[in-house]
């Protein structure tokens, strides 16, 4: 079986390597013998071992009938959008690690897909080399999924992995991760949560069945993280983390992406570095949970390369089309319920409290002796509506007893 | 599409109930309904939701061309093995939860399969609930499979996680265990290890692409251990789990089933009570952990349901058969190596630690203040082969200054 890479970038030139190197294994696998027979790319490659294979031709890549199934790793929509119709109109099956276009445009694609009787399959688009999207719509059909709550982000788990444990802002923690080739020049889509917004995206609409948008998903990231937010989760015995949750509401979705305090109970609290893990609550199997390295050039290519295999094996055409619903499917994200860690600096403690309390009632307080911090006042809230907590949160900046309300951390539920 | 369940036990009942029960998700995901057309079960259930589907008579099931699927949930070898049998002759597929079948038959059984055109597959003989034999056959097919390290047993982790955090005995945590529905009444299999060997039997053929024979691993059980082994490990920011390893080393395979000493820092360390959690590791994935319910009656029932819907969706022969080779491709248990945690009860503290000096070399020694223990010495050794390592206890014996060598402990390594 011939297939094309279109793009030789990090996570293409390690798909054409695993190929290479494991191609007995592969083809004991498949049943058959898998060569990459051509590489798209505007660059030049002198160097490469593959640099025969490399074309900047795309009409010798979608004009070959001998390629059956095209690997797409550009990235983002444009190029690979317009490519992955191309190849979908040639018959060609297509394999991809593109979560931005199979979040942004997979309902479309898949439909495409289908009606040309090929496959549009996506494995490596989230967790990297962990199996996810497969044991999520094949291993447990047979349940219902309830929710999904993971670290989908490799960059944004190390960053806060590295600020609790050496102690560093997270400017240092970020520049250390690009010095390691843990992110990107421009981090924004890491550190601010899209990406693990995408990701969310693509496993709930497997889950729940049906479209669900990243656009309408409420995303925050990590940037106003800091080292005094870490020590307060500290003291509540967690720590704080990037989460991505999703679960079926009655008939709608509720799904959210933001930092999180997670109590080290929790088997995501112990998730570190570049490592992502995603938890699986079904009503049969209760609680499942996938761990490994959520990205990285080989562990992403191993993900596509399953997916050709699974191709090669069966050839099949993608079955499963994800519908977009004419009425709105999420729970808006004010109605949501949430406790939340609260720190306000006070300009007289005293007076704070009794504010706090008339603003929230009841409260409990979380002390912790940071150093160069004497006025804060911090405590945990109870669950209340999103919209009820933002109300809340408006009244009490506006208390003169209260300078500023430092920041605002919601809490995981176990 | 019809399908039979043998054996109205746990599993069996399990079955019918997820398929009754999640009706309509898994005919959206199967592409058609699935629906139980016969029970085949000696016993009678006048009370069960079933009971209009049960038949004693083998005939209604085998004779019935409607009935596509087979799910064997009898287990054991004898009427597991006929029926299995019959059914592929008569061109039906077989799923089952079955690990004693599958480890001990499953060449034969997967040939007589294919030669028939149809499939055998046993997602759920092997971590209950956890997707694994799919993930490791399907998504992880890109790697070569280097080795597997595995906590597989609910009852044995149950009873270790008792053991440490309520300070009692082994036979109290057994007798807990039973009372509250995790052990049999017999619990040899799963407290003497035999069940978790079947299963990293099980696994291990399919990582390494031959068949892994069960009687050929090396199997200890937990009934061995105590309290005392618990607070030394604990010294050394450990845990003792059972646990199955096994991993390529040239042209053979290592594999071992025993307790052993496992750091905190180690993701099978947090594994606690009925949960299971299997590390796969990959030449391209590099680590990959599956976490979850390892057994129970629904999530047990989920993996069976999954690989019905499997065939449902692609009614495919099985291809991949188990490989007996000629030679024999087992590393022998005396040449693996290891490093160990060794008590010795001393009649004279100094001359046995000078005995020890002679016979193991510098040693590390462990101290636990451990009420009751005061003649003890532990200590850990270096990694040494099996051999060399149980003439070196042999030795130990017979020092006149030593008293008894009171339990000996593999370390895991990291």
């Amino acid at each position: 079986m011939d297939i094309a890479i279109l793009g030789y970038g990090v996570v293409g030139s390690g798909v054409a390597e695993v190929i290479r190197k494991n191609s007995r294994s592969i083809a004991d696998r498949a049943g058959e013998q898998i060569r990459v027979r051509k590489i798209l790319d505007i660059r030049d490659f002198p160097d490469s071992p593959d640099r025969e294979l490399i074309t900047k031709d795309p009409e010798e890549v979608f004009g070959d009938p001998e390629i059956k199934i095209i690997v797409e790793t550009i990235g983002g929509i444009g190029v690979a959008q317009e490519y992955t119709k191309r190849a979908f109109s040639a018959g060609k099956h297509v394999v991809t690690s593109n979560k931005e276009l199979v979040a942004v445009h997979g309902p479309e694609l898949l439909k495409i897909a289908a009606d040309n009787g090929v496959s549009y399959l996506f494995e490596a688009s989230v967790g990297g080399g962990i199996p996810i999207i497969r044991p999520l719509s094949q291993c447990l059909a047979a349940n219902i999924i309830n929710g999904i709550t993971g670290i989908l982000n490799g960059t944004t788990n190390y960053i806060l992995t590295k600020m609790r444990r050496e102690n560093c802002s997270f400017s240092d923690a970020l520049v250390n991760a690009q010095k390691n080739g843990y992110a990107e020049a421009d981090p924004t889509a890491d550190v601010e949560g899209h990406d693990t917004c995408r990701k969310i995206a693509i496993l709930s609409s497997i889950a729940f069945n049906e479209y669900v948008d990243c656009s309408r998903i409420h995303t925050e990231g990590i940037s106003r993280i800091t080292l005094a937010d870490m020590m307060y989760a500290e003291a509540m015995d967690s720590v704080i983390k990037l989460i991505a949750v999703s679960r079926r509401e009655g008939d709608r979705v509720f799904a959210r992406v933001s930092p999180v305090v997670v109590n080290k109970e929790h088997p995501l609290a112990g998730v570190e570095d570049v490592f992502n893990a995603i938890v699986v609550s079904g009503d049969a199997i209760g609680d499942a949970m996938f761990y490994g390295r959520g990205a990285g050039k080989l562990p992403t290519a191993s993900a596509v390369v399953a997916d050709v295999i699974d191709i090669v094996k069966h050839n099949e055409s993608t079955k499963t089309v994800w519908q977009r619903r004419d009425t709105d499917n999420m729970v808006p994200f004010g109605e949501s319920v949430t406790g939340c860690l609260v720190r306000v600096a006070a300009r007289n403690k005293n007076e704070a409290a009794a504010d706090i309390e008339k603003v929230f009632g009841r409260v409990e307080y979380v002390s912790a002796d940071i150093k160069g911090i004497d006025d804060e006042l911090a405590f945990t809230t109870a669950k209340m509506t999103e919209s009820n907590l933002s109300e809340r949160i408006g009244e009490l900046k506006s208390m003169r007893s209260i300078k500023e309300v430092v920041n605002v951390i919601r809490i995981l539920e176990l």
